[in-house]
C-alpha cells in the first residue's frame, strides 16, 4: 500500500502556547487582556438560535457595511474573513500572481514565507537594519508584490505614513498589502492612502484591539476593484466561512467605539510604563507602538529568560532563530499582570548578577 | 499603473440564493427546517464572553473527543474544520498531490473541480450510468485519488457500503474520500471500513443532519497516519480557524442523539410522503436517501418549474447544465412547506396541461 507517497508533507508552525490552566499568566499570543464590549454579552443572551440552521450570509452584509461605515469608505471596499490570517492567505493568492519574487522584511510574520510555499509565490526578504526598521530602498527593487505588517511584528516597531506612501508609490504595478494588525495602539494607519493609490490593500483584525481573538474575525480594506477581486477569488472556491455568531458580535464590537478606545488607551498607558521598568531592569528593544514589546536583556540570553518566567508560570514569546534569538515578545497584559512580570523578571535579573 | 495584470482573475462560484424575507419557502440549500438541539440555546446564554478575547483551541479537542467518542474512534482519527468544504478543501490539498489525474463523477457536487484547479490537481470525471449510479469499473483506472459524495448530489442517489469497499480495496495506492454530508437521512456510513483500510477518509457535516449550517462545522475521519497528515496540513498555514462558539456549540449538538435522531426521523418520514406526491404529479426522481429529492416533470422544463415556483415564493435549486437541466433540486423542509410546495406544483402542472 502506497498511498502515502503522494501526500503533502510539511513541516507543521507550532503556535504560541495555549496554557489551559487559569493561574497562568499569559503574554505570548498578544491577546487583548480586556473582555470584547459589554454589548457582546447582551446579543450572545439573545441571540436567535433558530437562525443557526441556515448558512450564514456569504457576504457578511452587516459586518462590512459597520466597518465601512466606521473607516469611512464604501460597503463595497470592505472584505471580511475567518481572522487576518484568512484575509492575507485570500490576499497572497488574489495578488501576488507574478513570476516575480515577492517582497517582504526577514523578520516579521511567520506566516508570510508559509502562504507563499503554500501557492508556489516566490519570494525575497529584505533585512531589517540593526535599529529593526524597513530600509525604503528594498523595496524599489524589481518585485511581484509587497508585504510587511505595521507595526512590524514581533518588533513592533512602527512605520510613519510616509514611508508607506513612498514603497506604494514606488511600485504602481504590483499590490502593496500593509498588514494592520496592530495599528490601533498609537500607530497611524495608512488608510487614507487608499484615496490616492489604486496598489494599496490594508489588512486588519478583530483579534488585538477589538478583543476577539475566539471568534476569528479579520478584514481587508482597498478600493472597489481590488476588493472584488478578492472576493471573486473568496467565492470561487468557498461560499461560506464566517459564522453568524461572529457576523452578529463582530457588528457590535464596532458599534462601541467608545469602550474600544477606552481598552486601547489603557494598553497603551501600561506599555508606556512597562517601557520605564524593562528600562530599569536593563532591558533594551525597539520603541514599540503595538500591543507587545521585544525585549533583550543586557546580559541574560532570552531562552534563560523564556525557561526562567515560564517556571513562574508566566508564558511570553521566544524564537530560537538568528538575530532575534535574545529577545522575549512580551504582550501588555493588565497593569496587575505587568507588575507580577516586572516582580518576576527582578527576581531573575537580580539571581543572575 | 499596471498591478491588475497579476491577479488572478476567476469566476466566482453563484451560490443558492439566500432570500431575506422570511415569508419565502426556502427548499433550495439543503439546510434542515429544524432549530439545533435545545441545549445549544442555552450554552449561548450562558457563554462566559471574557474567554473570547483569547484565541479558541487550535485543536479543537472538545469538540474533536465528542466526535471520536460518538462515532467510536479515537481523538486522533478525527479532523474538524470551518464547514466540511474547509475540511475537502484541506484534504484535496494533502492528499491529491500525485501528476496522475484524481476522479470523480460528471454529476456531483460542484466544488471539487474548483478545488482541483485551485492547488493544480490534474482531474477526470466519470459519467453516471442513466439511473444516474457511479459505476464501479470507473473507479479502478490509474489515478492519484478518488473522491464522491455518498449520497451523491445533487442526484440523492446512495452507493452501498458494498461498492465504496469495492473502490477503497481496488486503489490501496491512493486515497479514497468519501463525502458523507448527507448520510444521516438513510443511508450506511461506510465508517465501519475504516478499521479494515488505511487509505479511507470519511468526511461529514454539521451543517444539514445536525441542524447548524450557520455555525460552519465539519469533520474528516480516518486513520491516525491519515489525519495527522492532515492536521500537519492544516497547521502549517492556519492555526486558528474554528472560533470559539463553534467549538462549543458543537459538542452540544453531538451530544443530544435522541433529539438528532428524532429530526431526521421526521425529515426521512416527509421525503417519503413527498416521492408519492411527486409520482403523482407526473414527476420522476432517481430514489433519494438525502434530506432532498432530484425530480424532473414529464412534460415541464426544469426552468419554467424553478421560475413559476419563484413567482409564488418558493426556492428549490435549478442548474443549467447538460443532462441535469430538467431536474429541481427540491430540499425536504417541514411537513407544512412540503404541503405548500405540493398545492404551488399541483397549480402549475394543471395549468400547463
Amino acid at each position: 500500500m502506497n498511498w502515502e507517497n503522494n501526500i503533502r508533507r510539511v513541516v507543521p508552525y507550532i503556535p504560541g502556547e495555549q496554557p489551559r490552566d487559569k493561574d497562568v499568566i499569559k503574554l505570548n499570543t498578544n491577546e487583548n487582556p480586556y473582555p470584547p464590549a459589554p454589548g457582546v454579552e447582551k446579543l450572545l443572551k439573545d441571540f436567535e438560535k433558530a437562525t443557526l440552521r441556515l448558512y450564514p450570509d456569504p457576504d457578511s452584509e452587516e459586518l462590512t457595511k459597520a466597518l465601512a461605515e466606521y473607516y469611512g469608505l464604501g460597503p463595497s471596499q470592505v472584505f471580511v474573513g475567518v481572522g487576518s490570517d484568512d484575509v492575507l492567505a485570500m490576499a497572497f493568492l488574489t495578488f501576488f500572481n507574478s513570476d516575480k519574487p515577492i517582497l517582504f522584511p526577514d523578520i516579521t510574520y511567520s506566516f508570510y514565507d508559509v502562504w507563499a510555499d503554500l501557492y508556489r509565490i516566490p519570494y525575497k526578504t529584505c533585512p531589517l537594519d540593526e535599529r529593526f526598521k524597513l530600509r525604503v530602498e528594498d523595496y524599489k527593487q524589481d518585485n511581484g508584490g509587497i508585504i510587511f505588517p505595521n507595526p512590524n511584528a514581533p518588533t513592533g516597531v512602527f512605520e510613519a505614513v510616509e514611508f508607506v506612501e513612498d514603497v506604494v508609490k514606488a511600485n504602481p504595478d504590483v499590490v502593496v498589502i500593509v498588514d494592520e494588525a496592530y495599528i490601533d495602539f498609537g500607530g497611524k494607519s495608512c488608510l487614507p492612502l487608499l484615496s490616492k493609490y489604486e496598489n494599496l490593500l490594508v489588512v486588519q483584525t478583530f483579534s488585538k484591539s477589538r478583543s476577539m481573538a475566539g471568534m476569528r474575525i479579520g478584514f481587508a480594506m482597498g478600493n472597489e476593484k481590488l476588493i472584488g477581486y478578492l472576493k471573486n477569488v473568496k467565492f470561487s472556491f468557498n461560499s461560506y466561512t464566517m459564522n453568524r455568531t461572529s457576523q452578529v458580535l463582530g457588528v457590535e464590537a464596532v458599534k462601541d467605539d467608545a469602550y474600544f478606545k477606552a481598552c486601547n488607551a489603557k494598553i497603551i498607558e501600561t506599555r508606556e510604563w512597562m517601557k520605564v521598568k524593562l528600562q530599569e531592569l536593563g532591558f533594551t528593544f525597539p520603541d514599540s507602538l503595538a500591543n507587545f514589546i521585544f525585549a533583550a536583556h543586557e546580559s541574560i540570553p532570552g531562552k534563560v529568560l523564556f525557561e526562567e518566567l515560564k517556571s513562574r508560570r508566566i508564558f511570553v514569546r521566544h524564537w530560537d532563530k538568528p538575530r532575534i534569538s535574545d529577545y522575549l515578545r512580551i504582550t501588555i497584559g493588565t497593569k496587575e499582570q505587568m507588575d507580577a512580570l516586572v516582580e518576576a523578571l527582578r527576581e531573575i535579573v537580580t539571581a543572575h548578577r
